[in-house]
């Protein structure tokens, strides 16, 4: 018998554009601050989070992407599919890994990059997400909460362990586009067993957020925040610098900071805060 | 010998967000009311341009999406891979499919549409791509334009015909992470032999775009055009309706004609104004 942390893992989704990456690095950074001990996994195979979470761009460049430690990773999470079966390790040592291969940022969140695609015609990146999602299976006790900045659409999220808390933040514009696209990775994470979908509307002009708010909860996204237009984010993301630790931050931090409060409540017990019997 | 026309097959690329679909309708549009035959190609797994290209909704519905007719484009393109080869037809029919498959929308633009994820943990998207790819490689003769509107990132391009006309153009925010992104999408297109890659800045403020078309240029993209913000485009996108057809729509109709102009001049000839021989 064993006793383990919980780790909560929220997936950071929507459509391209939302500002899921800045939202994903300010949450990760909110709840480092917080005391949590925080991994952000960057699954955009055009990958910068590091940029967003004010990682040093030397030490960034130094990151080893986890599609190129395929074989360790393979070796400690369990045999490859040989034959007609698959071998798992029950408590596969993996929690070297986010140190290994991870690099620390600010607030102590630890970033880990899952790869990018270095040659065109090179393939598919379906293996390198089903690596993914093999390894944060076993990753509980690694850390108190793990996010994962996605790329555009949920078709490479898999089903995760559902002995953890499993939860999706769907980001949407005030546009009837992003907001449908919302439903339907809502729809898609249900069908993978996800019941915690929460959404948020970003860029918000006007306090012109309400009818796309009620568009969201009538597609089954629970919304929990409102972040309206924010110039100081347009502008950072113009001169491509992190938004977070500029003078005219305090805005979006404030409002991340809010959004992570909500999340807090609503994920249930997680980390240092709770403890759940493993048998 | 025979002598056939060439089609030029454009993909319109870039990170999420930026405008792809917008642009992809406009053009499609701009060169259907040229009097081109412009066939339209939905690569997103969660398709929008029949709502861009205002298709009549009920038409849209009806619309059979290419991977439900696998079998059928298999068929008529080659033998699927048995054993240790590929038995590709040279002269395939497949000039019905865009009539059978598709629907007709404003402009004489025929709609097609590769498909959308359906189900979540359903599997891959990379074998539908397969499928497109191989589609797009014969249906050259069946139309005199091919624009494709794809998802972020050129990782499914994959290579097409070297016999006819392949261009990328490539949308891109005056933001340093998209133009960052069109860089990457060009280096991995010139993996895959594609050339001719163009590059549009999007949304541009206050003529702010030069330093962003600088960058595109020194990244291996030919800048073709800047298309300043419009709040017209930004209200349809809020209203969930076309922008092409609103009367506040001018700005941008006329902004894409130039953009298709510049590409006219640079694709070299199409369409039905040349033919090529053909052995």
């Amino acid at each position: 018998m064993l006793w383990e942390r919980i780790m909560a893992k929220i997936a950071v989704t929507g459509k391209g554009g939302v500002g899921k990456t800045t939202i994903a690095a300010g949450l990760a950074r909110t709840f480092g601050s917080r005391g949590y001990r925080v991994i952000a996994l960057d699954m955009d195979p055009s990958p910068n989070l590091a940029s967003s979470l004010s990682c040093s761009p030397g030490e960034a460049a130094t990151i080893t992407p986890l599609v190129e430690m395929e074989e360790l990773i393979l070796e400690r999470t369990g045999a490859p599919p040989q034959g007609g079966g698959m071998v798992f390790k029950v408590n596969p040592k993996v929690d070297d890994i986010p140190a290994r291969f991870g690099i620390s940022c600010r607030d102590g969140v630890r970033l880990l990059v899952l790869g990018s695609i270095r040659t065109g015609g090179s393939g598919c990146f379906c293996p390198a997400n089903a690596l993914a999602r093999r390894l944060v299976d076993h990753l509980s006790g690694t850390a108190d909460l793990l996010i994962m900045d996605m790329e555009a659409g949920v078709e490479h999220l898999g089903r995760g362990t559902t002995r953890t808390v499993e939860a999706l933040l769907v980001v949407a514009e005030p546009t009837v586009k992003s907001v449908d696209a919302a439903g339907q990775i809502a729809k898609l994470a249900r069908d993978l067993g996800i019941t915690r979908i929460f959404g948020v509307v970003n860029k918000v002009r006007d306090g012109g957020g309400e009818p796309f708010i009620s568009r969201l909860a009538a597609l089954g996204v629970l919304p929990i925040g409102i972040m309206p237009f924010d110039p100081a984010v347009q502008q950072a993301e113009e001169d491509g610098v992190p938004v977070y630790d500029l003078p005219g931050g305090e805005g979006i931090r404030a409002r991340i900071a809010g959004l992570a409060s909500a999340l807090e409540e609503r994920l249930g017990p997680f980390g240092k805060l709770s403890w759940e019997k493993r048998s």
